[in-house]
Order: C-alpha cells, then sequence, then structure tokens
C-alpha cells in the first residue's frame, strides 16, 4: 500500500471512529471533528499521554463542539510524516516537535531546543514575549500551518553510557545514539554518532552495536529499561536544555473556527505546556531515585572538560545557523542568540544563583 | 460607610456596570457576569495586568457566556478583603496571592511561597503531581472556595540597600521591609521588619525611615524607582524563590457552572501560569539591563555567610511549620517538604547544573 492510499483509508476510518464515540445530539448539532496524529507512541510517557490529554482538554472545554481524534504514531501515518499529514489534509492537527521538521527548515530546531541553548523557562519567554512566535508563524506561514508550544520535558538527560567518561578522551569512537544538532556536537567531540527509533536502542545497546544512548530523561528511560543494558547515567544533557513539543495545525481551518474555538485551542496548548513540563518535573525525580536506589544506577555529572568542549562545538554550530545563507533561518538564529544573552542573565544571578545557594546551605 | 454597605454598594454598581457592556443578544442568551475581586493595582506590570488579561481569556474562550468584570485593588473592597468578599458573596472570584491569607491558615504560605522553598517550575509540579491540590482544597473547602494557580514571578530579586552588605553584622538593626515568612528570616538576621503598602516605600528610603525594602523583581521594581534612593540591589530573594498568584472562585458557583465552563476557568489559569511566568522571565532581565546601564545601580549578590544564616532561620520556621498543632499545617508543611527533597534533586543535577556549565563555558 503505497503512503497515500494509507492515508486516504486510514483517514476515512478515522472520522468513523471518531464520529462514532460522539453522542447523537451533538453530531446532530454540526459539530466538528478533527483529526490529531501525533510522533509520539500510544501512552508514551509525559509526551504521547500529553498529546491524548491535550485532545481530551479541547473537546471538554469546547463542550464537543471541536471533538478531537488522536492517532498515535503509525495508527494514520508514520511519525515523521505527521506534519505532512497536516500539510496534505489528511489530519488537521499533528503533535510533535518542531525539530523533526529541519528539512523543511533548519530554524525549527530554534522551537524545540538547541544544544546549549534555552530552558523552558526561557523558551517561553522568548516565543512569547521576545518575538520568537512571530517568526515561528514566518516559517509555518510558508507551508499552511500554524503552530503552538504544546509541552516541555525540561533539562534532559545526558544520556547512557557502558563506560565511565573520563574527559574528551573517552568519547572519541564512542558508538552513540544521539540525534538531530546534539549528535553533530557530539561528533565534533569524536563520538560515532547514530540515530535509531526509541524501540531499537534497548537491543542495540544489550549486543554491543552502541556504546552508548541518549534519549529523554529518567521518567521515560527508567520505562525503557536501559538501565539493564548500561549501568552509567550522565547530567546534564547540555545538548537538550529543554525539549518543547508543539501542536500544529492547518491555518485556514483554524482560522474559519468560530473565535471562541481559536482562544480553547490556544489557551489549551498553553496550559499543557505547564502541565507536560510539571509532569516531567515531578516524575524525572522519582524515576531517579528508583534508578539509583533500586537498579544500581551510576548517577554522574559529566566531567567539566566535556562540557567545556561542548560548548565550544555547539557554539560553533550556532554560529554556523546564524551565518546561514537562508533569511530566516538567520533571522531565527539572531533572535535566539539576542535574546539567549538577556534572559541568561536573570538564569544566573537569580533563578540559578537562588538554586545553588539552596543546594549549599539549606538542609531539612 | 461601614464595609458591608461598601460592598454591596458596590456590588450593585459592579453588575450594572459589567452588564452595560455586554452586547444586547448575548444578555438575552441568559450569559453569566461574574465580578472579580484583585489584590493589584490597576495595570500593575505583570501581575494587575495578568488578572485582566485571565478575565479576558475566560471571556473571550467561552464566548461571552462567562463574562468577567475585574475591579482592581480598592475599586470594589480594600485588596486585603479580596479573598472575604468571595466567602461573603460580594464577588464571585479573587485574584491575587494564598500567603495574603495566613490569618485564615499559615499552611496557605507554601501555595505562593516560602523561604528556601521551591521554584516556579516545583510548585507546579507538586501542586499538579505530588498532592500539592488535594491540600491546597482542603484547606479552602473550609471557606466554600476552590484555588487554582493563576500565575508566577519566578525567583524575585532580594531587595534593595542603601548601603553595601558585608555580612550578617550588616544586617543588625536594618530597617527593612519585607513581609511574611520573608520578614520572619530576616528578623532572625537581625533586621527591623516593617511592612508597608507599595505606594509608601520610595517615599520611606528617601526619607530614611527605611534602610532596605524588598518588593517584587526588577519588572516591577523598575517602575517604581527605587533605583532613584538606593543604589545596591542584591540577589537572590531567598526567601521568596517563586510568588505564584491564584484565581479563587466561590467553589458552589463554580460547580453550578456547565461543565465546559468549568474546564474553560481550570485551562485559562493554568494558561496563564505559563504567560505570567513568561512575561517576569522576559522583562525582569531587560529591566535588569536598564537599572544597571542607564541608572548606575549596583547588581550584587548576597554575600555566602547571608545565604548560610538565611537558611539556617528558614529551615526553623518550615520546622516550626512542620510541627504545628494545626493538623492541616502539619500535614501541609511535611508534604512540601517532603516533595522538596525530591524535585531539588532534578533541580540540583540537571536543570541547575545546566545552567551552570552554560554561565562558566557557553559564549556567544
Amino acid at each position: 500500500m503505497d503512503r497515500r492510499s494509507f492515508i486516504s483509508k486510514a483517514g476515512v476510518l478515522g472520522v468513523g471512529a471518531a464520529a462514532s464515540t460522539l453522542a447523537a445530539p451533538a453530531v446532530a448539532d454540526g459539530n466538528i471533528t478533527w483529526r490529531m496524529v501525533t510522533t509520539w507512541p500510544k501512552n508514551f510517557p509525559g509526551l504521547g499521554v500529553g498529546a491524548q490529554r491535550l485532545a481530551d482538554r479541547i473537546t471538554a472545554a469546547s463542550g464537543g463542539r471541536l471533538t478531537i481524534k488522536v492517532y498515535s504514531a503509525g495508527e494514520l501515518v508514520p511519525p515523521l510524516q505527521s506534519l505532512d499529514a497536516v500539510i496534505d489534509g489528511a489530519a488537521e492537527m499533528s503533535h510533535g516537535a518542531a525539530y523533526y521538521w529541519q528539512n523543511k527548515s533548519p530554524a525549527l530546531s530554534f522551537f524545540t531546543g538547541v544544544p546549549y541553548g534555552m530552558t523552558s523557562r526561557e523558551l517561553t519567554a522568548w516565543v512569547r514575549y521576545m518575538g520568537g512566535q512571530e517568526i515561528w508563524d514566518e516559517i509555518y506561514d510558508q507551508f499552511g500551518v500554524q503552530g503552538f508550544l504544546s509541552g516541555d520535558t525540561g533539562t534532559q538527560a545526558g544520556g547512557w553510557f557502558k563506560n565511565e567518561l573520563t574527559g574528551v578522551d573517552s568519547v572519541s569512537g564512542l558508538r552513540f545514539r544521539t540525534p538531530g544538532l546534539g549528535g553533530r556536537v557530539w561528533e565534533k567531540l569524536g563520538a560515532t554518532v547514530t540515530n535509531m527509533a526509541a524501540g531499537e536502542i534497548f537491543q542495540a545497546l544489550q549486543s554491543g552495536t552502541l556504546d552508548a544512548a541518549e534519549f529523554v530523561g529518567p521518567y521515560n528511560d527508567l520505562a525503557l529499561g536501559f538501565h539493564q543494558v548500561a549501568k552509567n547515567y550522565y547530567f546534564p544533557s547540555f545538548v537538550e536544555p529543554g525539549l518543547a513539543t508543539e501542536l500544529v495545525v492547518d491555518k485556514k481551518k483554524y482560522q474559519a473556527l468560530p473565535e471562541d474555538l481559536q482562544a480553547i485551542v490556544r489557551d489549551v496548548c498553553q496550559a499543557e505546556y505547564d502541565q507536560v513540563a510539571s509532569d516531567f518535573y515531578a516524575n524525572d525525580p522519582r524515576a531517579l531515585q528508583t534508578l539509583g536506589n533500586e537498579h544500581d544506577v551510576n548517577i554522574r555529572q559529566f566531567p567539566e572538560e566535556i562540557l567545556e568542549a561542548g560548548a565550544e562545538a555547539a557554539s560553533e554550530i550556532m554560529a554556523g545557523l546564524r551565518d546561514s545563507d537562508d533569511a530566516l533561518v538567520k533571522k531565527t538564529a539572531e533572535s535566539f542568540i539576542e535574546s539567549l544573552n538577556i534572559l541568561r542573565q536573570r538564569s544566573k544571578t537569580t533563578d540559578g544563583a537562588f538554586v545553588n545557594a539552596r543546594e549549599k546551605y539549606f538542609k531539612i
């Protein structure tokens, strides 16, 4: 079956399935049912669960007038065709991460997270108050879609390593699963970087095809069992200081909604940004306790030498994007870097300084 | 005029004023208009503006079915009677901060922020995923109201000091405006603590009645002009690592709303939590740049000795609340402290470690 006929068949099936779950009067009232494709496996902790919850909240807040039917990764289209599904009209919404679509524009990475870039709080400050959303809109307007932030994992874990890291030397030749711009940083540090789907990582670590793998953080990683095949868990992920998810909506269809429904979609996405972040902030440290106490995982901080070399590599990559020939990539990188250099002052003098003082002095 | 007759007259005026702003068909449809009293001055940056925006978003998302009319501090009731106004039925909603109602229960401080307590991200993790909301509901059920988080300033500034601080000795006898539990910490450090309304601080600093004053952070403080009368601006506020605002709603009236309107109130509050935090994270560092570059303010970090003595004082106060005879205060403090000790692991090993590494190594 080719992709288009798969989309078309699954699409029809999807609408039927969604409609059958609606109460009859609701359908008679002319309610709208929209399809949301996602890049996440069904019930994937934090992110997949969040996509479903976002859909349910829109349905609830609209009293069913806008009912969202969710298709997890592969159910309607393969995960990495979710954005295309919205562009092609096979779905009205896609829940994923903007950096999956780097082939459409490398600028999209900035709306998910980049090496040594913004934390989750800094990202919303940029997007909502420092021109980020307007640039994002300019990028997505080319494809007829509208993006909204819809969640964030916060700063991630640095990865699982079979052997302890002593410095940059120990990175050399390391077969490491780490995708995207983060992978490019590790490549500059000497690793042999590969990407593979979540479901294949465990086996590759077990068989020795991989020496190391980075995925999300304790909450997700515990569920995937990496601690059974690698014992050194490094923090923090300086290449993923945050990972924001997005809801992408067909822009014409969105703008054709009544204004109250447009407001509901926008408000629920923003509420979910907070909900998903809260979920990770609560459940990551709980999972980390389990990993340390029950599974004898060595919880380690990266050696300073690696943090330093990583920063230099990240700086080169960011500068490369800022010097891009693509005007929109250049503009995005410039806005991001300028804003980061303002925002980091608060993180350093206020928020970071508080956390440092609390760790040093406050016992209870 | 006594308070009750003032409330009653203003209340009637309020409803009339709100109704007159509605389009006639909306009223005919049986739309509901609710009064929101707030503890903030009109157009107060971040917080007062946020209360108005929250009201407007509920009105918009409900298509006017639930229209919220905002009364800023003193317009309908004095600011510190906002919660009572909801309890008495003079308003349906109050926008403020839970720690203003410590006379009703000292446990309420924990839902705003306490010395050396939770950051804004940690607070939502506790409230939404670690039992915080359930305890908060138990406290507010005694008064027939329902609380929702509705914003956060993030970690605040430590305050404006006329003279440089060299250590704990220089705190002794200092006449310092700093309210609440934070004030109790500074008292233990030797300061002579007073509270006064925002509008009186400037003059008291100027006339020498005060040696120091703490308010919010650069975004708010710049607007109030404290830099003209005190030149040393200290960071971070270890006594206010976050300040969460709340929306309080009459619980019976809330539960009597149709489910979609209940969802809209809940969702918009959560969206606003993110919006207000983004506003402060974007605008605090911009204001701090202005203060440093254009107003010759000395931006300083507290001496380690003060951070350490402050931690000891905060620990005593928190332990006192945990040992309270009031079962609900004890339960709140125990839940908060247990959760904080889990959450701080993530802040230290992951988020804090990232910010530290970025400051140390990342230049762009």
